[in-house]
């Protein structure tokens, strides 16, 4: 029979998988001799076993619960349930990572009517015991049967008007004994029966509410945001009840081993008096500084600083813990490496190496990755934003804060912008016409779309904080207003936006830029060390890439060519190229391009010095460069001087039912191969322009949406050819390469045979989880949410690699690759290049380098540093 | 040194990889002792070698060709290039399989200015020897130089004209003389050399045209459509000239064993004296029937005779032979197996076997699969369709010939059938809501459009006729007119349309309904005699079911469900549940749908017996159900009776950026599983109506587009739960099982775990092409054109399994999905079941069956039998 239920004492506190967090530092403490109340834990494998029953405790389990609560029945001297000396308990859970969304915590469980009688006895305080009871139904009621907390507050509400009181404190034991009255008619009334008398029926409901929590749809969705796989489970941790409420020389409270904000050493920390559980954080009375404990109660004081010195040495990191004092003696609830924000976390880890606790590497694993975005970008105000009103909530798209007016257009944006005006650009959705607009914007907020979207991609890219797919925004594009909730708002006002939470304020405030400590520094050259994977990043611009060498990328990986082709100065004449019908009259228009892209491409070598950079041919289908609307194709067709139908006729032929599935990627060149001509120009020319002056450019050409070895081979001979003739033309070499994305999935299992024709392989990681999976990102936000809540997805396969699928494509392309060209390079420019997990399996399978935006570099750094320690 | 160059005496005639089949009959013919004029035959191998040479003929072939010319001049007793007794030669293509488009034959190869005067000294017939040049030089300079005919024809037709005669042989040896002058300057005039007038250079020249003549356009969009691959390459074949244009006595024909229209055993020839080559066919003298050589020659039509009987005998084939008479002597230039109509290829494959000439398994092996198309449509009547005009083209999309009066809609088409009218249904493209107009249509015919559109593929599965794709058409629905060339045709007029070649005439064209001889069956049973694969059927109404039953179809293995959605009873019904907000509102018009889904159930189980039927739960997006124009939205709303802002909100929410990649398949059901919940019933009920009346039906429930293990888990649990609950209420048990489609690369990479919920896996691979080549088929017409031009496709993989990709991850689905359950049944229900490679591919990797529209059942039945043949 297997063992699911082990005392504090016999459990194996290095186990945090089968006991959870709480469980295991519970045994961990009780071990190290803590004044740490008796339980038990019922471990994570019972929940498992749960679910596999079909949502049912096994007799099996619930007995062993039974045999451990007599073990500690009989350490304490009472009885469960006992009229006379009732022995009551805490249920709480406890995950291998601490997540918020579960049910958290039950108190005085094994309260009945007749126990309660028996507690108020045997403390000689009946006030104590009915607080407990009408507490510990409160609790039972909204975690074992969903009855919500604010029907209770009513009628605590309720008395306290008629008795004319403020505080919860005031109440006389009658008052609370009428409470409890209320709540249980309450109780019988909303679920149908009495509310339990049995304690082990209480405590087996408990237990299963535990469980049950772990499904719940808060708790999926936090597992989803942060990478928590849905098979770990919850422990149910069941301890004797200690007593903050038990008067004036009770209390409880918690604590920190170091400030969780600054990371300054210090311990930093709260406690009431006559208080129970979540008292402290209610806010109804001001808790005390944990300073003040050292004058009231010196004793207590010193035992507390002495075990928070102890745990931290112990679990070499900064703690936070959980205490409570009953009648003068300290009893420790939990503890845990405390969470902490960015600074304090780089601080933290690097005072602790400079402390002689752990080692550099330990350092590095103990910064969270995904945290250090934090750091990199834009902050408000924390004084000016306690003021402000977040008047909607949208999806946290790119993170960082901005502030500025309404702009309802690009141009707009781009016109008010060179006035010297702030702006945020606020869109319905955007496209890649937005893209100056976006650039010039402090921010950008968008009605419709999500994390993936256009918007979501770009301003990531760009580093600019976003806000995106806010349903409750009713834009009026020509009136140029939004309206939130029936208030109305135009170009005059200011909006300000949080990238990192989604939230929306009306009116200013202000930011305060990003600083990059000297800790952040360390604990990146430390990263560097550690770490196997190379990182890049995609950068299309000058701008982006002086911004990636800052964060210590060591090349691009991804320099997307066509974002080039949307600027102002440039999009006449590729539009002059869309509508060419003749070969002779696409290559005039070419030619204009030209000088400004290898311009480009110069500025870009300039900003990389020696570092490799990949540049990727056009890859988007025509149609985006072209308008829609008829009023737009007018106007373009006068600029253009040709007929509207005529031009009407080209845009509707370029019109795809599947864009995504569409004419695009390598298929353009196959089609149009002047324009792969004129792009190997820019980027030999360049090369060539920059090696002149002393640099040694290695230009590093990347075909997209290859399929088949024949289309690669197809781009690459043009390619070769053309930059033979542009070498022989100048009298001159330039060392550089051609490679393909990997993105299809037809490539990565034909890889084989790919490899023969490329210098490299980039795994387009967006594509290749599309058409791998077979759904869009535009179009799977539709149905995502089903599979989140039904349970059949527990990530969003665009932000973290879909390791079993996705993944096992990526592996077989390396292997496959590999087998032909031992030493081929192989990398990743998806954007789960920056997502800390993807990291680790890129590390796992043996890529090069990942590249990611710039503003994800340190990111990315860290996880593949992280990724090489555990590996080891 | 490899050998490239073989004598036909030394050739290996059963090597048609490296000889090609002209080559190999030829060394054939010489081993049996026929009259074949001396000559040797430069391998397929060298044509490879070719092209790796960069196009270029290597030095070493170069010397081999001469090396065996010297041999077969010093057996003829001539020189090439000697004034006085000047050597010729033909020089052929001739690749493993016959493939016109290729160039085909330079006769009298070896006559220069000084030569051409010793012929007409040596045969004293100078009127022949000039015949003989200018011919030369037509052909020479057609096919090496690419100086077409017709510049030729002119002077032809000028002379004549001038000297007023009508045809060749009215030339005197002087007017063919000032023909020659006048080729040569137009030669040197156009091309800017002089003609050549060195033997070898032309003989090397005419073989390097025959090597580039492998990779001209004709041939290479031949070779897709008949899955010739391109590496095989061309022999060339170069023999001592014969002379059927020497006189009288001399003439030239082609003749066949059997009749190629009917397979009738008798001689079947044509012949021309005095006349070389294209004589016989160019059709400017009628040609002879070969009887008439019995009356006129005796003796040599005795000796072809003999040599025709022998030949059949020999290569146990009806034979296509080409021959010459020269002043009185026969010689053979080539013999082949003949082409035939399908109606003579089983006649003769059956005859065959009774004359004890070959096996049923050979006999099964000689009739071409996709040629059973022509015996399962009807035809045109012959005699009226030589008087009618073609007025348009278009794409060959659905085998047959239809002939009816013009309707412009769907439901005009329904109409006008109801009162008995035969109807053409012409339309833009049509979509799923036309399907009934489609029913009803004698053929149909679309401007838009390629072979895998909408009206292509349901017009294939109706076994309706359908031209598709007809650019020329101008049509104004609102007027009821098409134009055609600038002549408009209205309701009242007749199209007639031949579905085999794309060809549209105006007028009637009566047809002839698909006669089925005995022989049709008899290769059938053969077939399924030997064939190790089922063969099911696509059907979606009980109609379609009976005539696959009828064809051979062992079940269904694809019953799309959605198809009978459209029809014009449900149509409402589906698209109140589409617009539904509740559930309850959802399972409402669902109640309405199941009594009309069970009884279509029912009427299919009927019609297939007690073999099994695969149905595949609702797959397409909701959007195919909803108009989309704002009239048409309008009528929905008020027929619907809710606001026209409301549907149209809901319509404009169901859109899609890629449809392909949307909300459809099993994920509809993840959202509302009510919907699964219906067709389940509906599926269970109809068996157990069934199975009352004494049926055993064994229905196989096949959810759509799954690529995760939960998502079929999920999708499986709703349709178990239900199905159980249907028998409880019913107390009885049904057969039934629940598989998926594999149509996902995740699917099928992950087939490990997705068999474990699944009993049975049927590749999808229509959808399965799409994701793996990152193309949508909609699309990518727009493109695939460039890429057979190009060469990297050879064939369109929508037609023909890609086995290199797709065919792999179908391989690895079978090895995975079988590595979790031996016995797992694996089938293939995408278009491609019906392709003759494909469905051998289906064979090699194991699959259990294949399913195929139902005109398609036979092909498929031939095909597996010659894949198990050919296995063994």
């Amino acid at each position: 029979m297997a063992k699911f239920v082990y005392l504090f004492k016999e459990a194996d506190g290095k186990n945090k998988a089968m006991f959870g967090g709480k469980g295991a530092n519970l045994a961990e403490m009780t071990k190290l001799g803590m004044p740490v109340p008796e339980g038990f834990t019922v471990t994570t494998e019972a929940c498992t076993k749960y679910y596999e029953d079909g949502e049912k405790i096994s007799e099996d389990i619930i007995a062993q619960i039974f045999e451990a609560l007599a073990k500690v029945e009989a350490q304490a001297g009472k009885k469960f349930g006992d009229p006379e000396n009732p022995f009551l308990v805490s249920v709480r859970s406890g995950s291998r990572a601490s997540m918020p969304g579960m049910m958290d915590t039950i108190l005085n469980l094994g309260l009945t009517d007749v126990s309660v009688e028996g507690l108020a006895k045997l403390t000689q305080n009946p006030r104590f015991a009915y607080d407990c009871y009408r507490r510990f139904i409160q609790m039972y009621s909204d975690v074992v049967t969903g009855l919500g907390k604010s029907y209770f507050e009513e009628i605590i509400d309720e008395l306290k008007h008629k008795k004319n009181i403020k505080l919860d404190t005031e109440f006389t034991a009658s008052d609370l004994k009428e409470l409890i009255a209320s709540f249980k008619a309450l109780y019988k009334d909303k679920i149908g029966t009495d509310f339990p008398q049995d304690p082990r029926q209480q405590l087996i409901g408990a237990t299963e509410a535990v469980f049950k929590s772990w499904d719940n749809p808060r708790a999926i969705s936090y597992r989803r945001m942060n990478d928590i796989p849905g098979t770990w489970g919850t422990a149910v941790n069941i301890q004797s009840m200690v007593f903050g409420n038990m008067g004036d020389t009770s209390g409880t409270g918690v604590a920190f081993t170091r400030d969780p904000a600054t990371g300054e050493k210090v311990l930093y920390g709260e406690y009431l008096m006559n208080a129970q559980g979540e008292d402290v954080v209610a806010g109804i009375r001001t808790p005390m500084t944990i300073d003040h404990l050292k004058e009231t109660n010196p004793e207590v004081y010193d035992q507390f600083v002495k075990i928070t010195q102890k745990l931290e040495d112990y679990f070499k990191d900064m703690q936070d813990m959980e205490f409570t004092i009953e009648r003068g003696k300290l009893y420790m609830l939990q503890t845990r490496n405390g969470k902490r924000t960015a600074h304090a976390a780089i601080k933290i880890a690097c005072d602790l190496v400079e402390e002689g606790l752990i080692t550099k590497e330990e350092a590095v694993l103990k910064v969270e990755p995904k945290q250090l975005d934090e750091l990199l970008h834009p902050q408000f105000d924390c004084v000016m934003l306690r003021s402000s009103t977040v008047i909607a909530k949208g999806l946290p798209a790119s993170p960082g804060a901005a502030c500025g007016k309404i702009a309802f257009s690009a141009e707009e944006a781009v016109r008010r912008a060179e006035k010297g005006e702030s702006v945020v650009l606020v869109r319905l959705e955007t496209s890649p016409e937005d893209i100056e607009g976006m650039a010039v914007a402090k921010g950008i907020l968008t009605a419709r779309g999500g994390r993936t979207s256009h918007a979501a991609v770009v301003a990531r890219g760009m580093g600019r904080c976003c806000v995106a797919g806010c349903g409750e925004l009713v834009i009026n594009e020509k009136a140029k207003t939004v309206t939130i909730k029936g208030v109305v708002y135009t170009e005059n006002d200011y909006f300000s936006l949080d990238g990192s939470t989604g939230n929306i304020y009306a009116g200013k405030v202000n930011t305060v830029p990003a600083t990059v400590s000297g800790y952040f520094g360390r604990i990146m050259q430390w990263a560097n060390e550690c770490r196997k994977l190379k990182v890049r990043a995609n950068a299309d611009t000058p701008t982006d890439a002086k911004q990636a060498r800052e964060y210590g990328a060591e090349g691009i990986g991804l320099c997307r060519t066509e974002h080039m082709f949307f600027a102002e100065d440039r999009i006449a004449a590729v539009r002059e190229m869309i509508v060419s019908t003749t070969v002779k009259q696409r290559e005039k228009a070419l030619a204009k391009l030209l000088p400004m892209q290898k311009n480009d491409f110069i500025e870009i070598y300039k900003a990389m010095g020696n570092y490799p950079v990949t540049i990727r041919f056009l890859d988007p289908p025509l149609h985006e460069f072209v308008p829609h609307k008829e009023s737009e194709i007018k106007a373009l067709a006068k600029e253009m001087d040709i007929a509207f139908e005529e031009l009407s006729t080209i845009i509707e032929g370029l019109k795809e039912f599947n864009p995504m599935l569409g004419h695009r990627g390598c298929r353009l060149t196959v089609t149009y191969p002047e324009i792969a001509v004129m792009q190997t120009r820019a980027v030999i020319e360049a090369a060539i322009e920059c090696n002149k002056s002393g640099a040694n450019v290695k230009p590093e050409i990347m075909i997209p949406l290859v399929g088949d070895i024949k289309e690669l081979k197809y781009v690459k001979d043009i390619v070769v050819s053309t930059a033979e003739k542009v070498m022989t033309a100048n009298k001159v070499k330039v060392d550089y390469t051609v490679g393909t994305m990997i993105e299809i999935p037809r490539a990565a299992i034909t890889a084989d045979e790919i490899a023969k024709e490329a210098d490299f392989f980039s795994f387009g990681t967006n594509d290749l989880t599309q058409m791998t999976y077979g759904f869009s990102r535009d179009d799977a936000g539709k149905f995502l949410n089903d599979y989140y809540d039904k349970k059949i997805f527990e990530s969003d396969p665009f932000q973290k690699v879909d390791q079993i699928g996705v993944g096992k494509l990526m592996k077989i392309g390396v292997q496959l690759g590999r087998q032909t060209k031992p030493e081929l390079k192989c990398g990743i420019c998806g954007e789960h290049g920056g997502d800390p997990s993807s990291v680790e399996f890129c590390h796992q399978i043996g890529l090069n380098y990942v590249s990611c935006s710039p503003f994800r570099v340190p990111i990315a750094i860290l996880a593949a540093a992280q990724a090489a320690i555990k590996s080891k």
